[in-house]
């Protein structure tokens, strides 16, 4: 199985309303609820590529029972998600129909406790060994330390798990001079890290402060590679409109699904591409659309090299 | 004890935001949870006043089971909810701290089949005996037939208990033919009952039309009470600045509770009044001050006369 960790777990609610004014009293035509956080999101991709994915992270109080009767759901996804005694945090997106803009909001989520950071480390530790790869995705909770992520990478470095990073600022920085096998930061986050608004400079940068590999993620640009084995960019053919949430976490899922079936570089930069823009197309945010997906994983461009053996 | 009815009971939370603005994401500082819905509100004020109540209307799904531990922590308030397939609606009051204004996001509810009203209509009625006053409060959820109210005021009737109708639109206007004791209508349902927006006149339509009481709500005005006992007014003495939400509700449970602790006309409405806006006055919702509830008391003005006996 594929391990994901989401230490941010969310349930993500999306409101449809006729249009959102402040200082108004609106009535909400519908409402859709998804376990959400981008390890769990990244996970629900895996599932449905056909990977048996193991969800861990935390989970508390009403909101977290829900995000779990959700992910009991869903086939091919174990819940192995470690409960504290705060209450799991709901997003709200707020779509306006006349508009079709979304306003967010966040709540902060529960404050985790040294001991169960503990007994997260150590549920950890355990799936680990039955794990292919694993994932460590999205911010820190309040309470766990910043170094968290760094941590999380040296246990998998040192069991032989291959493991890929995708998280921000602070915890970003030390997670990468842990080596992790991959990270996959966007535009915005590899500046943060290096300084460098260039970004086959930045992605460069990135690597030598320790990632085996660097995948940035340009949003309609694609994605620029980094690697031992060479760099390579992939774009998709055009530009694909739609809702951009969750088009990263499919990259995710794209990268670690082609790292566990032993795919080139190449091909998991396509898979990577044609599954974040089907993300972007399809009609519910961080669902991908599964006939765009197929159709354009044969028409991502593919350039660069391969490194002199 | 005390009965109220809730037909759309919900779970009522409060963000806080910065500065709430449509398209951006917000980070919630504060979250608060409440069971609400009207009759939710008029039991906790009289269960703050010292009357044993007891809360009937319908629960589902996780957010029921929320409001059900929400309600179980209330001294004083024992929860009759009856069970239905559907989920519990939430309410969202979204508090900017910048300008104080509050935006609200309303959820639809749960769609109550036929066979769930039958189950609440025997609950009822099993609950009525044990009652000294019942309060029938608030909108009706989609699948409760439009003459709901009329039905649950007969049957309160025909078991001698005196019951309180707080509601709007074609359930009032049907509820009232029914003869409830009391209607607390405010300047607006009553437009809409009578056609008429001058509020004695409106106020005597009202009672022509069945009840036996009318007690109008006309805001910072105050109370207007057209009775078979005679005619009040009651004023509070100044204007108080805050938070409307819930005042109409305190308003219910001062009548109510002067009502089965035989009050007088001209002291149910003293009461009523400072309830009302002592929960204007309170820094919390639905909440009342009960510093200003006291201090009120003796300074609400009660003009009018009874009726020749």
């Amino acid at each position: 199985m594929i391990l994901t960790v989401t230490l941010n777990t969310a349930l993500d609610i999306t409101y449809r309303v006729g249009s959102l004014r402040p200082h108004a009293s609106h009535r909400v035509s519908e409402v859709t609820e998804r376990p959400g956080g981008k390890g769990v999101n990244v996970a629900r991709v895996l599932a449905a590529l056909g990977h048996e994915t193991t969800v861990t992270g935390f989970t508390g109080g009403a909101t977290g029972r829900v995000v779990q009767e959700l992910l009991a759901a869903v086939p091919g996804m174990a819940d192995a998600l470690v409960p504290v005694s705060g209450a799991t945090r709901r997003t709200i997106a707020v779509v306006d129909e006349q508009t079709g803009d979304t306003t967010q909001l966040n709540e902060p989520g529960p404050v985790i406790t040294p001991t169960e950071w503990s007994a997260f480390q150590e549920a950890y530790e355990h799936l680990l060994p039955s794990a292919s790869a694993v994932a460590l995705c999205g911010s820190l909770p309040p309470g766990v330390p910043v170094g968290a992520y760094a941590g999380l990478v040296r246990t998998a470095r040192t069991t032989g798990i291959p493991v890929l990073l995708d998280t921000s600022g602070e915890a970003l920085r030390r997670g990468v001079a842990a080596r992790p096998d991959i990270i996959k930061p966007n535009a915005d986050e590899l500046a943060e890290l290096t300084g460098s608004h260039e970004p086959l400079r930045a992605t460069q940068d990135a690597r030598r402060r320790g990632a085996g590999a660097v995948v940035a993620s340009l949003g309609p640009q694609g994605l620029l590679a980094v690697t031992r084995d060479g760099r390579w960019r992939a774009t998709p053919p055009t530009s694909v409109r739609g809702n951009p949430t969750g088009a990263g976490d499919s990259a995710v899922a794209g990268l670690l699904s082609g790292l566990v079936e032993h795919l080139t570089w190449p091909d998991r930069l396509i898979r990577a591409v044609a599954l974040s823009a089907a993300t972007v197309a399809a009609p519910v945010a961080g669902e991908f659309d599964r006939g765009v997906y197929e159709e354009l994983l044969g028409r991502v461009a593919v350039t660069g090299e391969a490194s002199a053996a």
